[in-house]
């Protein structure tokens, strides 16, 4: 029985067809070629070792090139992540809860719900369940905040609903239901994504105004988790965990075909481009990896790390005075 | 920030004051004491190496004298669970699977959502969102159920919230929000039990259909989750994994009392019973144990096997035909 | 399957016999009653809000009373462990720190083999794995040792090798084969252990010069591992995480017997001591509780506590530059 | 500090160089394109859903070529078991067993010890870890064995030792170590590999009696384990759960160069091949890929299944007759 009952939870067993899902969820990455489309901005930053690039979908165009809805995606990258820099994590978790704040309606007594979404039992997308774990819930403390705490704390809700194979309900559906009980006036979701670069794995988060789409996130919801479906406003803050084999293969082909350029014998190469290069690839690797997706070997210390710099950048973000009291970060 | 936000989580700390817990969960223990009052029915029978007890509570004099609202209490126990007997654990999982059919009003197309409860952080609280884990889940696999099982499974939704400390929402006001959404038929909640003794730890289930009263369970829920409360019958599975230490002292006396029964010197012990004894227990004891709940040290082990066993029985319940075919049991 | 090898385990399943296990693993526990015995000192002192008492074991008689062989026995208790106080649990690490340094003969280049005994499968008996997966291991990094840290830190290596039941082999053999070949100076065993008092779960560590004895441990080793058997130095580091069901029995019986002094009709519960009560006891609980060990219901989150404070004190014992500058503490 | 000392059990850090390792731990790979080579004999076989190939490599010429020592390397296929199809998990388990048992020179009275190599802090590299959880250890029970088993188990015996990282030590040197004590007979070392093709990940075992080298497994191993470094016949059962992305670039440039054949303005694509491409692909995707090893998304779940099957193979070779009584298959 747990074999069967697990395949939903597991996607459709270990080498899952990902079918729908999108080569990437990161908006920063289907404005990387070079683009001159009305209603994109894209905003570039440094601060420490953090870049910051901020990209503004405002028109159907712009939705259609990127592929997002219209709002607001900040990517925070930072390398640094990688060599498990303390020093860098700090300043990614504060520039999370900057960021964070500035798309959040929030006054001193807003109540925010805080869900993690994503499967606990499949470590590269249990991003979400993780970081919950670490959120400083507050909402049932009422009076009974901590002296040094009272009136400083923000009202904190959160849950791990746990994914549609786990439950057998649209997490979409239990979020509605939790929101037309508890009324936060906000709520935020973490989620694990993929990306369409390798590169971006273990270093990356997006924040973004729009909320999930469907097919969105390693577990691809079916329904989308918006301020349009859930009522009020919702950020996203989404971490690539994940890329597809395909795109390993893909870029494989772009870098051979710049490597070889000139060379007649790989002209071929450098004809291959955008949807005819992928379903080339989709057709050619299809008996081999088909739509694998696939994580690094070292998955397992990747999210412990990025569990605890989102969470201490969500805590800081909604309890800005005990962050700098209890030095959150 | 960890040590304070995990505080409400575990309950206030390691020797959290479990405050006003009742002594016990189990309505078996509250009659086990000769009586003769009025609505109160007690059947005994067996089968197998399975004791099955039956306490009906019918009026108001017998709430007070269990301590539990009306309804059925069906009480499984089987030793030979604490020598992990696989043939013994297929035993109490079928009987389960019927007492849980026989308090169900269930037909083929019946929703019933399966909601754990506990917190998967304190191994003794953890058993409801260990059993959810193992629950067969269908309602949303629709059309795609495999063609062995089509027609064969009812459909099945299940949660595991988490506790008031991890989620800072009432579990009640979160399984409310979620049946207003998905409208099951019935709502079956899975709970770890306090139990006044010693000796039915890890090898006692109870079924009731009068849902889970505020206080009880290893969590101490603050609110009720029974048909009034949730809008739809409510039957809870429960186990008792923990015992107050106090009722280790309360033993001690009452079996030296029966063992030195005669012996003048110790004749003041026949006369402690009842709240003074308990009082004079809770004074006495209060500085040392405090209100402190104890698990055997084997908890994980006893857990791993509860777990399997319950959700045996459950999936066997809700899905009799698929239990029939693949041998849940 | 895994029922039956996982029973040894376990130590004998759910509600094992513990039989020849002490009732205590802390020497100060067999000294808290007034003493004159030629051999035994006791020195007690304070240092912030840790008590730290010094037992010396010095003769056969002092051996025989104590129950534990020659050697010097220090306690850390700190009430405020309990509470969760980040600054009590890094008074404790450092008090821990200085006093297994004064126990272990190191010079700068000493290698030290750290031994995490224990069950990692059964919770209250993981304290040792847990502390090693929190231990600076170095030997292996000889010259790659990053710059900040070269020449300041010990050569460390570490290993959990489970119990009995799950390796089948002795663990003072797999000490003694792997000392044979890696040759350390001296070795730190770490294990959970059981105590005479549920006060001091939690809130007691014990440091020892004489090692490991059969017997002692949650998990209850069949043979000793000290300097005769091992052949260097040991020094262990304990922390009382259980409590025999009957020794809460005794304690009822004691205070209830100081409660109610004077009363004839309760004479005789003075007259219970010693042996003699714990025979009667041992007799009358025998079938309710046998020699049940139990542990607090929040075990995990006592154990995730204790763990990080013991790995600590460890760290910093082994590596007083690295403690000095990374804030070990 | 746990970052840092964390960062050689991981390997490295998140996205660590894996440098020297071989682009695959399968022989049956480096003679999957045709090879008329002089002490190379391949056989092939099936067996239910099994595809068994047995490579023995006895010739200086044949080790070059494979790329491993002389022995025999059998490698047991079975898509199914991505359909997590228990029936074809049973096949697998008992081809194991088999194919185990003729490789160890066994009598009924023979000791083995099992040693699970790997980290179980990275799931990809867990699986020596957690099979050796799932023995059936007897080391220890000596005439304890119960009755139904007397004179029916082997003496087994097992350890995960952790890795270097973890443990400061080689795990050559830990074996030895413990070797030198128990005196086994044989050896059984389990360990996760890394594939040359992603098609592998899941369905593939391997048995090669020539033990485990330098520099392979997923841990990648500084010093070999086999007879001649251990003492005793040492026999590995290794599964590939990990790929080099430059593997699966390399694949692609293949599928391609097939796809496209004839067509000039790719002719070049023909051209690449052997250490060339290679050279060419390690050049062009070092900045994008580096070393990396991936894994599937659902490892997770895959390892699980993998772990129970390995386990179960390994105990029917170690105690046949308990296989036959107690269906562990």
């Amino acid at each position: 029985m747990r074999g069967w009952s697990a395949v939903p939870a597991g996607g459709g067993g270990p080498l899952a067809e990902v079918g729908d899902s999108p080569r990437t969820d990161l908006a920063v990455e289907a404005v990387e070629r070079p683009h001159r489309v009305e209603g994109i901005d894209v905003e570039e930053g440094h601060e420490g070792e953090v870049a910051v690039t901020r990209v503004r979908v405002r028109s159907d165009e712009a939705e259609r090139v990127v592929g997002k809805p219209r709002g607001t995606y900040v990517t925070l990258d930072a390398p640094g992540l990688l060599r498990r820099d303390t020093m860098v994590q700090e300043q990614v978790a504060r520039a999370l809860a900057r960021e964070l704040g500035a798309l959040l309606p929030l006054d001193a007594d807003s109540h925010v719900f805080v869900v993690g979404l994503g499967n606990w039992n499949a470590t590269p997308d249990a991003l979400g369940p993780r970081v919950v774990g670490e959120i400083l819930v507050t909402r049932h403390l009422a009076d009974q905040v901590p002296e040094n705490l009272a009136g400083q704390v923000r009202r904190v809700s959160a849950l791990a609903p746990g994914v549609l194979g786990l439950t057998g309900i649209e997490t979409g559906e239990i979020i509605r239901g939790i929101v037309a009980r508890i009324k936060p006036d906000a709520v935020v979701v973490v989620d694990a994504l993929a990306s369409r670069s390798v590169e971006r794995l273990g270093r990356t988060i997006q924040v973004a105004d729009s909320g999930i789409q469907p097919g969105s996130g390693v577990g691809n919801h079916r329904s989308g988790i918006d301020a349009q479906t859930i009522g009020v406003p919702v950020v996203a803050v989404g971490v690539p965990t994940v890329v597809h084999a395909a795109t390993i293969a893909a870029d494989t082909i772009d870098l051979l075909a710049a490597e070889l350029d000139g060379q007649p014998a790989y002209a071929g190469l450098r004809l291959l481009h955008g949807d005819d290069k992928r379903q080339l690839i989709a057709r050619v690797l299809a008996p081999a990896v088909g739509d694998l997706m696939v994580t690094p070997k070292e998955i397992d210390l990747l999210l412990d790390d990025l569990s605890s710099v989102v969470a201490a950048g969500v805590n800081a973000a909604l309890h800005p005075k005990v962050a700098a009291q209890e030095s959150l970060l």
